[in-house]
């Protein structure tokens, strides 16, 4: 499996330096304490730097691999300092100890520890020696994976934000270590987490993608956040049913309280975010939503390296968890509490009717027009041979379609009215011809309603719409497209031009193409030998209408 | 591949709801326009609801499939709306129209289209029927992709976010459209991107990850955000190598200017956070690293779907894009620029001494350790037999190898001090015993280091550490551990025993092992009937030891 990496065992130290190196705003610094011993911290609640501090000190960590958590939720309102261990493996207890030192002052350090035995344990040891050495220190263990019923040490998931982000923001107002430790017990002890995957993790180990545990209609539902297998193998299935099933196993665990819930929506690690706002909206669908208040993601929030997967964790809210998680936060990785909504809707505007109501007639317009349509219909076969040459052989046909939709529409036209008549051809054109050409020339007529109002005639009107198109198609003259045909012959009739001087130059214009390489459209993505001798099929047209009018 | 999905016609609709239904906090909406026309804006720019409303609407939009762009980005001082197309394709014009109708007021709105034939046909001819409607209506084109050199329509890639962002902050600051259209071309005019994946990407065509056009061993340069080839295929590489790579392919598509640059590093799609981190540690060992000022991310900014690549997109700096870039901005999928930054490195705190230096001599304590020693010695043959029926056969060498340790250290030792004493052998345990247990009995001494100035002798601090080595490790009495023969030995002790009821205890609490099921530990994964009548090797091995001491 291809990965980004340089080794394996650079791969911590260098990803701390790179979230170091884009959070120069936020204040974060690591222990300068050699290999092995990874811990950032906040430099403000570096004790050494400002002994008077009085906040408690809340650190957390673990193994890395799961990013942001744990070093990017340091920062005012969460962690004090986190400590990164290698991929999956707890932090060795001297790290632990140098992270309590660094940030632990008189008010005291709460650690926050996922329950996994060598997270409890090192973190538990260094709980123990900073005790010995005269600092208060108490734990709280996050065990809130609910995949395996009646297990006595449940595993940590990404339910511990909700510990970081409560026990933080208490201990930033100030409250005491006690009271901060009994309450994050309490967010633990009402906190409940399933994960659900399409895939198992690959910890650079080098393997093939086919080497899963999962075969290609598996999914697992209840795993671990270091590759532990699912408590259940279910069939692939759609998003919908595979979150009902995470919803209803996380639900079953719940006690059936009537007060609401916060919920966070994680992303194990690759699931694109198209497919995580999809699962946010499938989790809508599903009857545990009804007791969800609040929303935090769906984000990146405790991964699994590459894991594509999601997992749900549920808090029961209280006056102050609601308050808590809803208080704004600077730490950039959290993305907040919301109210789960459902989405709000307003009222589209009107658009203009597809042809505008005052129909108006003149006759010469209207023979001009139909003679023009029949034009279209007689050369569709040959045009539609040109561009079999060097394209899909339907030019004449986008053409001659796009005259049909105009004599279906002739007695609603407003024939006397050019600008008016010039914006008709370009609601008729974008709603019914096929392609680039339709929206082109309806761009053309559109802007040359418009320019109807300042320009001196038709003539310099759809010239002007000519420049619209160009800009907004960005071809020019010389590019190989219709344009080499239809801007000499419009040049010339503004210029005061005969319909045959016109036709004369798009014919030369249109013979031109046959020697030019292509600069825009289709065609540039033909061989140029290809092309030699073969004019543009638009400008053909155009050249054959014009020559046809005149 | 397998993916979170109901079915490819629904996912974009549900996952704009999803976004939104996690989004409530941030004023947003969707215009109510049937099927296919997806307009996400903010409620507060909807010139309906407030007509008097004087800021330029700014709106952009175009394929789906590179959340969070660009409905992500809708909010103060970005995007007023979004028009979301369907995977990777162009929204239709009336979609596009919907959204100008609905935002734009009397100080017009500007266009932000990524330079793709189809978004700039559809949002061209957006514009012009707008402006036929009286509404101002600017456009400017984002061609930000220097892969194809000389290419005379270069590609919008993720650099059109700093369009975003600058064009946004000054419509909020109420800049007329004319001025703030001239900065957004200019901004896109000097933006240069480049995109490097180690995948292909999967618009869920439901193919096997083996169909993808690149081989195991290839990777490639310059590729689009909709699954076109990269200009390049390379040879899979190290990151700090394909990196180099990238950032050299930048760099000479620059002009060599002195003012400093801003870089935005945007995740592709699903590579994951930790190797998003490393690949900006790997940026900054490049030369062009020498040149940015600012940096924006890492973070998914202008994804394509599943791609496992990253690009680089440059801005050149002024005061007033400076400005901009840095001033806070409340769009939450906007990460905000920060100054490319040298990882900022704090002191490590001193940790106490290994073993502390007050050694100290009693003649009874130092026969009792030896003896101890020796005894943990002779049954390494013996446990280590008994675990390898359950286990992996290295418990007696574990305590055997704690044994050694500390007679190494004899003569260092605090012999006369039970407090330090405990703190020692805390130490010496923590430093060079293996395993869970090596910890577990540190965790034990250490914390009976500090219970020996409030407890009335050694065994009832051994006692008390022996209750904190159980809250950190997680076990009780009768989970099948060491704790069964040390606890009643210990509790023998702390009531006044002699060494044979102490040594009586533990033989008992060891033998009783023998029909327990594991409640802790690494038993717990045997299966019950390998269990039955082996003692627990940890408890059996304490029991020897106090027999033996006894």
């Amino acid at each position: 499996m291809k990965r980004f990496l340089n080794s394996r065992e650079t791969l911590v130290d260098q990803a701390i330096d790179g979230f170091l190196a884009s959070s120069a705003g936020s204040g974060l610094a690591r222990l300068d304490s050699g290999p092995g011993a990874r811990v950032v911290l906040r430099a403000d609640a570096d004790i050494r730097a400002n002994p008077g501090r009085a906040e408690v000190a809340i650190v957390s960590g673990g193994g890395s691999g799961h990013e942001p958590a744990h070093a990017g939720f340091v920062g005012p309102g969460m962690l004090s300092a986190a400590v990164c261990g290698d991929i999956f493996a707890s932090p060795p207890v001297d790290a632990v100890l140098s992270a309590i030192l660094a940030v632990t002052g008189s008010a005291g350090c709460l650690l926050v520890i996922k329950n996994y035995t060598g997270d409890r344990l090192n973190f538990g040891l260094a709980a123990e020696r900073a005790r010995g050495l005269g600092l208060a220190v108490e734990t709280v263990i996050v065990g809130d994976d609910i995949a395996l019923p009646g297990q006595a040490n449940p595993r940590g998931l990404a339910g511990t934000l909700f510990v970081h982000r409560i026990a933080g923001l208490m201990a930033e107002q100030g409250r005491p270590l006690a009271e901060i430790a009994e309450a994050a017990r309490a967010v633990a002890a009402d906190t409940a987490s399933i994960g659900l995957s399409l895939s198992d993790v690959d910890a650079y180990s080098g393997r093939s993608e086919d080497s899963s545990r999962l075969g290609p209609d598996q999914v697992e539902l209840g795993l671990g956040i270091h590759g532990e297998p699912g408590a259940e193998t279910l069939a692939m299935a759609d998003a919908d049913a595979l979150m009902a099933r995470a919803s209803d196993r996380l639900q079953r665990a719940l006690p059936d309280k009537t007060s609401g819930l916060a919920l966070l929506l994680n992303n194990l690690g690759r699931v694109p975010p198209i497919e995580m706002s999809l699962l946010l909206d499938a989790f809508r669908r599903t009857p545990l939503a009804q007791r969800v208040e609040l929303v935090i993601g769906p984000a990146p929030l405790m991964t699994s390296l590459d894991m594509n997967g999601f997992s749900l964790s549920v808090l029961t809210l209280t006056h102050d968890r609601r308050e808590a998680l809803t208080t704004p936060c600077r730490v950039a990785a959290w993305p907040g509490a919301c109210p789960l909504a459902a989405p709000r809707t307003v009222p589209a505007p009107t658009l203009p009717d597809a042809v505008p109501p005052r129909a108006s007639e003149d006759a010469g317009r209207r023979a001009l027009i139909l003679r023009g349509v029949r034009l279209l219909q007689e050369f569709e076969a040959p045009i539609n041979a040109i561009d079999a040459r060097i394209g899909d052989g339907d030019t004449g046909s986008t053409f001659a379609q796009a005259g049909r939709t105009v004599a279906a529409a002739i007695d609603r036209l407003p024939l006397a009215d050019d600008a008016a008549l010039f914006a008709a051809f370009g609601q008729i054109l974008s709603q019914s011809a096929g392609g680039s050409s339709g929206v082109l020339l309806s761009i053309l007529f559109t802007a040359a309603a418009q320019a109807q109002q300042r320009e001196p005639g038709p003539a310099a009107a759809l010239r002007a719409g000519l420049e619209r198109m160009k800009a907004h198609g960005g071809a020019q003259a010389g590019d190989r497209t219709m344009i080499d045909a239809l801007e000499p012959a419009l040049d010339a009739l503004a210029a005061g031009g005969t319909p045959s001087q016109a036709a004369g130059a798009a014919r030369a214009g249109a013979d031109a193409t046959r020697s030019m390489a292509a600069g825009a459209g289709r065609a540039r993505y033909v061989p140029g030998d290809a092309l030699r001798d073969v004019p543009d099929p638009g400008a053909e047209a155009i050249a054959r209408l014009f020559e046809g009018l005149a």
